[in-house]
């Protein structure tokens, strides 16, 4: 009878719901919600002032968003309750809610209301980065093997980094919460029970499917109050990906307008969604959603340490296979930049004049030039680098800059470099033991620039495939839906089987070409020489550049 | 009786005459003259279309210019011929007529009309290059002492390689003609005798006040056929600057509208004249005219081999003291370049609606900005660097661009990398024992950017002060005609004196901040560790681009 998976979405500013085809993820109706307290990060909706770096939410925000969505989608589909197989759900993470063991937001309570900490902290929460250095060096000092799944290093936007900002600056909050992940919130609003995401603790917050969560002496060493952490704020059962958390209470089920019974997935993290959500399956596969930044992601078929790589986990997006995760902290917000910074009136006139969008122009002019022609190369730092250096202080280059230089071919070797950049990821992985042989691509710019397409296919020389649909991370969660549903409900037997159905990709797929291969080849040598010498300290100028930079920036608010 | 001295200055589109007061070097009237033929670079004047690389003149444009130019000045000025005390003369060099031994232009005779090789070379003439590797080669093969004096290496744009060129593709030519530089033609005409500039030798032919000429041998090493060069070709008297090539025949005087016997200089460089025009007379002075590129000459009191420095000559500028002669290759275009190709419309909107241009604008922006405060750092090597590095295939680089970065930060970087790039001149003068404690700056841009002449000073170190003129190398060409007058005709027994008392100096002097200047200390440390590394061949990075981009070009012309 059931014909469909229902995904759930939710992301910085808003949260989507859509209906997705059982037997081929065909998505039937989609709607959209924004959230109306947006991302707090200057005052509370009191009106009390936050520090710099905060980033909290609304909790309320992500309950009338599920109650508002699902109406809205079955309503706009017309389907029947009982057509609905399954709910999944995907959220931004580390975003964390301190709640009564009820369940009930702490910063509901009036004694908690203006207590800043009591509120969510939003992934990009990012006045834990000195309490993020505190728990790294703890680790590093104490040589916990953890830390090399991290690449070395542990993020501010992780969990453990904001649940140690709390306990130092709101000890009373600390000790009155528990902690939830969104997508954990969410299931436990819909299914009665509190479990855990298996991916967003492997991801997040140093848990290992095997391993479990480091030893209670490290979490002591980070700060003795901190000895019985996991088991005490962050109890529940974990569940893998693709896996049931339970179904629909009735209680839920009548808010929602679906039937009580109805199964609901354990959640998992937005890009890690995207992986099914593009029928994703085989270990050598890389998806990337590339918007403003770029986020990777790798199915391997084991578990290596990778030098500045963000994270890998068994499970953590496909079960059975290993989840690496790598990112470029600038992608699409570089061209962004260089179009409102650096591109003389004259292209604007032109591109008004023939009715097109500077970038569309830009890449049609650019698109005329062989690689190596312009004499440029740029590194793509404007926003840092996250993988593999993990390093924000570094900062965008360019060079070959002659008299007869155009924007034009600056603009491509941008473009360039940012493909430079990925390929310095999979050769990373590949000198680690993990192949990569196809790219899916997707998110804003996926379809937007097939000049880029082109030339990431021409510099990592494998195919590289657009994803069939730009709200991946969306149809991910219907299929994690399908999943767990199961195949008695008209769903699938697995993740797996339910990713190479309902996934959607695209049949446009752009092939490298050999010589522009070749060409590429010799400036990727290029970058990789520069990529060391300016990334990893033989070279310190950008530190120097950076350092002043700053340094002009406090006198500045003295 | 005489009040006034004439300066005549030849550059590459026109020639300029100025009356000079004797007394104080008051500029009392100016004309200027357009050659009617400009530079000859697609084809000669009959149609006949002109090699890759060339750039030739005709000769009627220079006695052209000399005719109209003096009877011209003598009208505006209405001075009258017994005022004038004598006349000096600059002109670019090496600029080579090939003439036959009574002066005629060997372009003139019908024979050699349509002989490419038998107009005169200008001095940006650059198929000359691989006849200039060639001589280089030889000269250092043999380990010719001079080369040292020429920073080890040949320039495309001097003497020998313009010979060696027409020796080997028209060797009638070379066989009919004798040569002579563009000053010393007009001398001739002037004079009627053929005499040599010291500094045009000294600077582009390899001569050598005490050691004459390179030997024998090495003009033959270099071709059998030239054994001989010098003595058969540039025959004439070599005169040191400021000294009296002769005076005006009656011929000449009738058809200048001046007095037969009215002395006339010996001629010399155009930017070496600037020199006495700017009132340059001590070691430890560095003068700079700063223009699209930028020409920096500095007085010292010893004769040193520098590497990476152009040339030096005692007496190449004022007798008594070394002239030493660097540039680079890129300045105001660099500028230009970025205005033309990197700043957005919103610039040049608030720039069009302000009434005010876009450099002032950017400049005004770029002003509130401290050292260092932007990030930025860049390599000047738009142009390829002419000192120290001395290679064409140079390129720009670019370093610190974050997603905040903006036009004005970009234009106060390329500002100041100029200044860094001067610095490593004046670096490289003092590591080699020369003093440089001013700099004189003059030029198209001195006058028009006090924001980089305030940079210019606080990464310098040392005061920078404006010219008096910006026609530097016609008042100094003046100067040249006053000392040539001497006292006995109200001019001046030296050149020395001459400059003193007429060389026009501005009261706007741009002292060094010091906060500024050790932020500069900090940034120009990063500068030389960018420049060694690219530029001394420890990262090929420039090489490997400008040559694959070459490649390109050669595959377009295919």
């Amino acid at each position: 009878m059931s014909r469909f998976s229902i995904g759930l979405d939710f992301g910085t500013l808003s949260a989507r719901a859509l209906l997705a085809d059982l037997s081929d993820g065909r998505i039937v109706a989609s709607v959209v919600y924004d959230y109306p307290h947006g991302v707090l990060d200057a005052a509370l909706p009191s009106g009390k002032r936050l520090p710099r770096g905060f980033a909290l939410q609304h909790p309320g925000d992500y309950t009338g968003a599920l109650f508002a969505l699902i109406p809205a989608l079955m309503k706009e589909s017309g389907a029947s309750p009982e057509e609905i197989a399954g709910i999944g759900v995907d959220f931004t993470s580390s975003t964390l809610l301190p709640l009564l063991p009820d369940g009930t937001p702490l910063c509901f309570l009036d004694e908690f209301r203006e207590e800043i900490h009591a509120w969510p902290k939003l992934w990009k929460h990012h006045s834990t980065a000195p309490y993020a250095s505190e728990i790294e060096k703890t680790a590093r000092d104490r040589g916990e093997e953890f830390l090399a799944r991290y690449g070395g290093r542990v993020s501010s936007e992780w969990l453990l980094p904001k649940i140690l900002e709390t306990l130092r600056e709101a000890p009373a909050v600390y000790e009155r919460a528990i902690f939830a992940e969104g997508m954990d919130y969410l299931v436990w609003i819909m299914t009665g029970e509190l479990t855990r995401s298996a991916p967003s603790l492997g991801y997040k917050a140093f848990w290992h499917p095997r391993k479990g969560f480091p030893a209670a002496d490290f979490f002591r060493a980070v700060d003795p109050r901190l000895a019985r952490f996991p088991a005490e704020k962050l109890a529940g059962r974990i569940l893998p990906v693709g896996s049931r958390a339970g179904v629909l209470t009735a209680g839920a089920a009548e808010k929602l307008g679906l039937l009580p019974g109805t199964p609901v997935a354990s959640g998992t993290l937005d890009a890690h969604a995207a992986g099914p959500g593009l029928g994703v399956t085989r270990a050598g596969q890389m998806y990337a959603v590339l918007g403003t930044s770029g986020c990777h992601m790798l199915l391997g078929d084991r578990e290596t340490d990778i030098p500045g790589i963000c994270g890998v986990m068994e499970g953590g997006i496909l079960p059975g296979l290993y989840g690496y995760e790598a990112g470029q902290s600038g992608f699409g917000d570089i061209f962004a930049w260089f179009v409102d910074n650096a591109v003389p009136g004259v292209y604007r006139e032109e591109a008004e004049a023939r009715g097109i969008g500077l970038h569309a122009l830009l890449s049609e002019k650019a698109a005329a030039l062989f690689p190596g022609e312009s004499g440029l190369l740029a590194l793509d730092w404007w926003n840092g680098n996250r993988s593999v250096l993990v390093d924000p202080d570094l900062s965008g280059l360019l060079v070959g800059m002659t008299l007869r230089t155009t924007a034009p071919e600056i603009y491509r070797a941008l473009l360039e470099s940012v493909a430079f950049g990925m390929r310095m990821i999979v050769e990373t992985y590949r000198e680690n033991g993990l192949p990569v042989d196809e790219l899916i691509a997707t998110g804003g710019i996926a379809g937007k620039n097939p000049l880029l397409m082109q030339i990431l296919a021409d510099v990592l020389r494998f195919p590289v495939r657009l994803g069939g649909t730009d709200q991946a991370s969306a149809l991910g969660a219907a299929v994690l839906g399908a999943a767990a549903a199961g195949e008695e409900r008209g769903g699938y037997a697995s993740l797996l089987e339910a990713a190479a159905r309902m996934g959607s990709r695209s049949d446009t797929v752009y092939l490298p070409d050999p010589r522009r291969a070749d060409r590429y080849d010799l400036l990727f040598g290029a970058y990789r020489t520069l990529h060391d010498l300016f990334g990893r300290g033989e070279i310190s100028t950008m530190k120097l550049l950076s350092s002043l930079a700053k340094s002009q920036d406090e006198e500045a608010l003295l």
